[in-house]
């Protein structure tokens, strides 16, 4: 069995992108369980190199196919796509955020076409992404939407070996309260419970969060933990997953991250991220699970402060290429 | 002028509240902004005393008007109506909860007939209180009841000098949307304000959180920003309120403990405690405000496993009278 291979793809060219492709290339700081294809545009991966002065040693493949993995040198499909010459870098460029969201365009077909198992892509921008057409509530939406995937997927935060899911995301708080039922909780427990078992993880622990203070207060405070969070919980806790709760939000992260859990799924988006984000923003990786290719990224954003100064530290990177590995891999392993 | 006087409880006869109040005095550990009386059981105290080994120099007055702070030893209204012999330590009491409520209400009944300008409560047990037959959703409103206060008033969390509010607060997540409004906000923000200015930040800063995640996203996600958050924010700011947001609920906190933000005044109670609670649960202080009479207490509980064992630190019970101590002497100065 070959191993799986993951696109890579460079990122919002205004950003620091490229630095940190070529940083992460040039320190070998790749998986060993997967491939990797760079994609995107020659000149722009250029940057990079002149960036931490460094030269790489890429070898142009003509298409996704034809990649041998055996051969010397990285691997690159050169889109040519992007003239570094046509775009300012370090600030927001709806043009930089058309031909992003167009590089993405093409490594989701690759990676439809059976030749990509995985993508990681450099940090986006994405207000340029929406202001260049790509009109999207997030990327994730992006993602499912070319590739037509129906049904549940959600955006995970990975820190330090715990994972941050929840039922509802990029939606009003309104909004939210509809959407959360039997069966999108169900589907959130399910999704983190297989990617977690994907990455090696033999038996998650997975705490579930309440929805009202105090988890309700046996009533007093929202009947919907009586009513059918609690009774769901127990019902995918008895098809073998060990997930538990509601537990009153306030207090679960707290626990979790003392090393009680290995994942907590929240009800809704700020609920899981002002935990999150305080817990280490900037540290962690951004996945799209759930669908059928896997995708995932470095947390932070294009740090347009920094770009172009040779500083940019590519342990994000490092750490979704290493994810976006072990997910594929255990992914093909089940299949 | 009289310094301001504060009502001291004993708290819940089952946790560690006559340790820590016997701690407090013991080791001089007192505002000098205020005198204390003293408000309990004498011999609940005497607990105390015999787990912290100290004897302290009590001085028993026939009545709250009847207290002269100046004489030598610490006044103490003995209510007399809690045999610690009765009430086992380290559980839940219902018993006890009743006549926690009981001291409880005789001191704000004190505050009612102008003896005391603060109350600071050694820790109850919510639960025991609420079986005792005092049945309200939280001691909050149980004061604001008792007090027949009408209006707003809020809990409110103090860490290391920052102030954590709220708009909305123990009622379900469903129910606080509906609570939401330019009225409800415009109290919270002009309250915490209020409250800071008393403890001396003289041009409190406030960050408003949203309600939506990523404040909305131009009404991508939720349009309560637009419509009236932040319309309500900037009508209170030209009123000379140094408040300004709606800011995502996500970042704020991490900038507010960074010290950009002397407060932050979340929508509902998740949003807030979430954040407060990863901070330093347990450092901190939690205040009744909007009341006739300041509430302080330490937020943190009972502490049943620890019970009688002397080893309980007296440090928030300390930050709650020192608190309520600046409350009432800056609400004194304001009147």
């Amino acid at each position: 069995m070959r191993k799986p291979v993951i696109g890579l793809t460079l990122g919002d060219p205004t950003g620091i992108g490229a630095e940190i492709v070529a940083r992460v290339l040039h320190e070998r700081l790749l998986p060993q369980e997967a491939d990797v294809l760079l994609i995107g545009d020659r000149r722009q991966l250029a940057l990079g190199e002149a960036d931490i002065g460094a030269r790489l040693d890429i070898r142009i493949v003509p298409d996704a196919g034809a990649a041998d993995f055996a051969a010397p040198g990285i691997p690159m499909l050169d889109l040519a796509n992007m003239d570094p010459a046509a775009i300012a870098r370090g600030k927001v460029s709806p043009e930089a955020g058309r031909l992003t969201g167009e590089t993405l365009q093409q490594a989701i077909r690759l990676g439809q076409a059976g030749h990509l198992d995985a993508i990681t892509f450099a940090p986006l921008n994405k207000q340029a992404l929406h202001a260049g057409g790509w009109r999207y509530l997030d990327e994730h939406k992006m993602f499912a939407d070319l590739i037509g995937h129906q049904g549940y997927f959600s955006e995970m935060n990975v820190v330090e070996g715990q994972w941050m899911s929840r039922v509802t995301s990029h939606v009003s708080l309104r909004k939210a309260l509809d959407l959360i039922n039997p069966q999108s909780i169900t589907d959130a427990i399910r999704l983190v419970d297989r990617m977690m078992r994907n990455v090696g993880i033999a038996r998650p622990r997975i705490a579930v969060c309440a929805l009202n203070p105090h988890g309700g207060e046996g009533g007093l405070f929202g009947t919907e933990e009586i009513d059918f969070i609690r009774p769901t919980v127990k019902t995918v806790a008895a098809t073998g997953i060990d997930c538990s709760g509601p537990y009153p939000s306030d207090t679960i992260y707290l626990k979790a991250f003392a090393g009680q859990f290995d994942s907590v799924v929240a009800m809704y988006h700020d609920q899981g991220q002002i935990a999150t984000k305080l817990k280490g923003l900037g540290k962690g990786v951004t996945v799209t699970a759930g669908l059928e290719t896997v995708f995932t990224t470095p947390a932070h954003g294009t740090a347009h402060d920094i770009v172009g100064k040779g500083v940019a530290t590519p342990g994000a990177l490092q750490a979704a290429l290493a994810l976006a590995a072990k997910l594929a891999a255990g992914a093909k392993a089940q299949a």
